[in-house]
C-alpha cells in the first residue's frame, strides 16, 4: 500500500491556526510523525511509500506562497534518509498545483486534476499535465467533470477522457492514482458498490494504474459509527484493487488493518511488514 | 449475517468455574448478554439470527449431564419474545451432540460433524444426520477427515463426502454451515487464500448452504495484533460469502464492522440494522 497522509491541511483548524501564525515547529513535528508512524528503516524490509499531503486551504491570493512555506517546513523536518517519504501538493486550483511541485525536492504527487474546468475556462488536466510531464512526478485524477457521475458508465467515460489527456500528455498510466469518488453511504446505499465496479474495470484496462481515495467519505451521515465504516471500507477497497489511500498514517486502527489485509491477500511478503510494524509498536 | 455466539465454552477459565461450581446465575448472564448485544426488538426491523454456543469442555463421562444443566441455565434466561435467540450444541462428540440437542425447546445448530470418526469407528456425519433429519436443526460441518486438509482440493473432496452424507440422510443444503478451517496466517502465508477459494466453489454448487468460521483463529502465532488479523479476515471472508462467524457478540468492533460491511455490500436493507445498532449504543 501506498499512504498519502492527510494531516497537513489547512481545513484541520490546528492546522490553519499553524499556517497563520507560520508556526513551522507545528508543521514541521507533523510532517515528522507521519513519516515515523508509516515507515521504520530500522525493522522494515521494505518502507513503506509515504506522501506527505500538503494543502494550506487558504484565501487563493495567498495559497501559492503558504504552500512554499509548509513545503518548505516539511522538507526541513523529513531527513534525507527517509527515502520513501515525498510530499502531494495539493490544491483546489490546477494552477497553484502546477507551480507549487517546483518547490519540491524529490518527485511527489499532484493532488489533483480531473476533467472540471477553472475559471479560465480551461480542463485542470491541461494545465498539470504538461507541466509533469518531462518529470517524475504522479498525479491523482478524479473522476468527475460536472458535479459527482451518478453511475458506474458515467464515471467510466470521465475515466477514458483522463486516459486520453494522460496519452496525449505523456503521463504513463502508472504515474497516475484515479479517485473514482466514493460517495457517502447514508446519501447513496451503492456507494461502495459503485466504487468497487469502477476500481474492477479500471485496472482491467490498466493494470500499472494505482487507485486511491479517502477512507472518511463512506461514513458522512452516520456519526457515531463512522469509525467501523471506514475500516470496513478500508477492507472491501483494498480488496477491490485499492492501492494507495488518503489516510491519518498515525491511525493505528486503520495502518493496523491495512497492514492485516495485506498479509491475508499474501501481498505482504513473509508477514514482514506486519511483524516489523507490531515489533515497531504501531499495533 | 448470523452470529454464533462463543461465550458460553467450558474452555474459558471463567466459564469453567461456573460449570464446576453449578453456579447457574453467571450461565444465565452470561447468555443474556449476548443475545441483548446482537438484538434489540424496539429498534431492529430484522433481528439478527444469534445461536448461543454452548459447550462444557467436561470430562466425557460427565458432559452430556453438563450440557443439559447449561442448556436448561441458558434457556431459563433467555425469554421467550427473544425469537431470533437460540442454541448451538458444542461437543467434540457427536454421539454426546445427537443426545444433547434434544434437550433444547426449539431448533437450533449442532456444531458440529466432519468426516472424522469417533472412538467406535462411526463417521461423525452418521451419527447426527439421522439424529436431525426429521427435524429443523441446521449443523455446522467441518471440512476435516484426518487432520487439516493441506490445498483447496483436499477440502472440497472431504466437502463433496460430507454433502453425499447429506443427501444420503436428507439434510437439505441451506441446514448446513460449512467451516472450510482457517488456519493461522503465521503457520501458513496463504491461509486466507485457500480459506476464500472454498468459500466460492462451495457457494457456487450450493447458493443456499452458509458457510461460517471462527474469527480468531487466523490471527494465532500473531500475539499483539490479532485484532486487526482478526477484523480483516472478518470483513474479507464475509466478500468471500462467508454468511455466519462463531464470534463474540458483545465485541463492539468486530460486531460494527459486521454491520459495516453489510451496509456496504447492501445486504443491509436501507441501512436499518446499522442505524438501529447505533440508536441501541452497539457501536
Amino acid at each position: 500500500m501506498i499512504i498519502i497522509g492527510e494531516k497537513l491541511n489547512g481545513a484541520i483548524p490546528v492546522v490553519a491556526q499553524a499556517i497563520a501564525k507560520r508556526d513551522g515547529e507545528f508543521i514541521r513535528q507533523r510532517a515528522l510523525a507521519q513519516a515515523k508512524a508509516a515507515q521504520d528503516e530500522d525493522y522494515f524490509e521494505e518502507p513503506v511509500p509515504l506522501y506527505i499531503d500538503v494543502c494550506a486551504s487558504t484565501d487563493p491570493s495567498v495559497e501559492l506562497e503558504t504552500l512554499k512555506w509548509m513545503i518548505d517546513e516539511v522538507q526541513a523536518a523529513i531527513p534525507d534518509e527517509m527515502d520513501n517519504v515525498a510530499i502531494a501538493v495539493d490544491s483546489p486550483s490546477a494552477s497553484v498545483c502546477a507551480e507549487a511541485f517546483k518547490f519540491c525536492k524529490k518527485p511527489g504527487i499532484v493532488n489533483s486534476v480531473s476533467m472540471e474546468k477553472d475559471a479560465e475556462g480551461r480542463i485542470k488536466t491541461d494545465i498539470v499535465f504538461p507541466a509533469i510531464a518531462d518529470t517524475d512526478w504522479g498525479c491523482i485524477a478524479l473522476l468527475c467533470e460536472s458535479g459527482i457521475p451518478q453511475s458506474v458508465e458515467d464515471r467510466m467515460q470521465v475515466f477514458d477522457k483522463i486516459m486520453a489527456k494522460a496519452k496525449e500528455y505523456g503521463i504513463a498510466p502508472s504515474r497516475l492514482y484515479i479517485d473514482p469518488l466514493v460517495e457517502a453511504a447514508a446519501t447513496n446505499q451503492a456507494a461502495f458498490t459503485l466504487f468497487s465496479e469502477c476500481c474492477k474495470r479500471i485496472k482491467d484496462q490498466y493494470p500499472d494504474i494505482h487507485l486511491t481515495s479517502g477512507l472518511s467519505n463512506i461514513s458522512f451521515g452516520f456519526p457515531g459509527f463512522r469509525k467501523p465504516l471506514n475500516m470496513a471500507f478500508l477492507a472491501l477497497a483494498m480488496n477491490a484493487g485499492m492501492d494507495s489511500a488518503i489516510v491519518d498514517p498515525t491511525n493505528k486502527d486503520m495502518v493496523g488493518l491495512m497492514y492485516a489485509v495485506e498479509l491475508l491477500k499474501e501481498q505482504d511478503e513473509d508477514c514482514m511488514n506486519y511483524i516489523s510494524a507490531h515489533r515497531q509498536g504501531l499495533l
